[in-house]
């Protein structure tokens, strides 16, 4: 039960009075020390599990997890670790890389929403149309690519961009699609760590590139864009969670725990069954036993 | 020329003021009759198919063109007569049918959102979003097979649609997409002419159900959900526009000449090659001109 004050204290459901520099990234609140976050890691994506179970059975809501991060904060970890237990029939992640000639020929919601989770379904994005007011925004030479008419290409672009995610969002809201969003707060001493650590290893070369030095470089112009996107988009409808990341083991009890806490607030439960089909499934009990074997 | 007021006439760009009694379905408004009208016609489709290849040359922009009706009031047949002198390779027609599961499975916006046109294109809907408060407002009990948590089925459905609506559109027209509504507006007595004309022709049977008269016998109920659905979603970037639909003639080169006025507003050009590119079809040009044949 300590718990479920992890996943409150890193919530922002209003954009007002966020400042990002007031959450540590080095945070633990609470948690002895690794030995206890893993246990209690494991206890939580037992329960997620069982929840999932319901949400399937019961296909009303859908549930949009959406993580965002600097490189090496923990994202692709943290979905091996949280969403491990959960029966794949009913989750799906989907990794948004750049956007391909078909997707570029469409607004910019436009490749993410064909990829929403079903009713029943968790889906996890893997970053996701908030790159959109990220990397775009510190890149806006990106927008040359995004074949927009040039008329549209204004000032106001990203004021028209936070407008449209959080208008999207209240929709999926209003029409049973949860939206929980993370953003992994790591800090820039241990994303160096990190990478040193993956040039040390060789089997971890593969995700270091030689941009992601050019992107840490503007590290602080990110940080701007990260504070700014959660000032406009954190509503109580679609909140997001600014999550220690730091220290892997807390990042991922805290997202388990946000996860579960908004589970329990549904009305999760095995549909039941009007008193004509319980009928029939006597009968079907009465006729499987009654054959011959 | 004189065309142009036509699709002037028939706009709507704000609901404030809007009442569908003061627009009469059996309008043919100046035009001579129906020859004068074909021949207008036909110029028109030429000219759009200019504007068309110049939109999918530039590819910046892309124009959703919906269509909205009662039973026989002649989409099917518009599409037919305005869309046939297109490229197929640049305009794309999908016509929505009753949900499918896995359409139902998520929001109400979805599967129209899937088939937007790409950059470039033309893309037709033949019904699409507005039956949500169209068909669903008239039969809420449709609302039942929609498998939405019950929670979100409030007294405000209608009026957070008509909202979700503004804003997707508001969206669309942000990122290039160039919206444009038509309400074929048909009289209830042109429909009874028609239905009895396909039941007594057997090659138009197919086209006839016994559910048509079902809802034929709502047409009041119709005409006020069009009325709102109207008023509420007519804005500046995505117009709605009320077409008279008694004579087929008419409806049809409305629609036409609304199409191509839209079109000429926008900045459709051939893309011009940068110098260096220029250099290049000239270097091209002078090999294949050198080689031995």
């Amino acid at each position: 039960m300590k718990f479920t004050s992890l996943a409150r204290e890193c919530r922002v459901t209003s954009g007002r009075h966020f400042r990002l520099a007031d959450h540590d990234p080095a945070n633990t609140d609470g948690i002895a020390g690794k030995k206890e976050a893993v246990e209690a890691l494991a206890k939580g994506v037992a329960r997620m599990d069982e929840l999932q179970e319901r949400l399937y059975a019961q296909n009303r809501w859908s549930v949009l997890i959406i993580l965002q991060a600097m490189d090496a904060a923990g994202k692709d970890s943290a979905i091996e670790h949280v969403m491990s237990g959960l029966n794949p029939q009913g989750c799906e992640v989907y990794s948004f890389k750049s956007p391909s000639a078909e997707e570029l020929d469409h607004d910019f919601l436009w490749r993410c929403t064909c990829r929403l989770p079903r009713r029943g379904r968790i889906g996890i994005f893997n970053r996701s149309y908030y790159e959109e007011t990220l990397v775009v925004k510190v890149h806006p030479e990106l927008l040359g690519v995004q074949k927009l008419p040039p008329v549209l290409v204004t000032k106001d672009i990203w004021d028209q961009r936070y407008e449209d995610i959080r208008s999207f969002e209240r929709h999926l809201a209003r029409n049973g699609t949860v939206v929980l969003k993370f953003f992994l707060h790591v800090s820039r001493e241990e994303q160096r760590r990190r990478f040193l650590a993956r040039l040390e290893e060789p089997a971890k070369h593969w995700k270091f590139s030689a941009a992601d030095l050019a992107e840490r470089a503007r590290w602080d112009d990110y940080m701007a864009a990260y504070e700014e996107t959660i000032r406009q988009t954190a509503t109580k409808e679609a909140p997001w969670h600014v999550v220690p990341a730091d220290h892997k083991w807390f990042t991922r009890l805290v997202i388990a725990e946000a996860i579960n806490a908004r589970l329990e607030q549904l009305d999760l439960a095995f549909p039941e069954l009007p008193a004509a089909e319980q009928k029939k499934l006597k009968a079907a009990r009465a006729a499987l036993s009654g054959e011959k074997s």
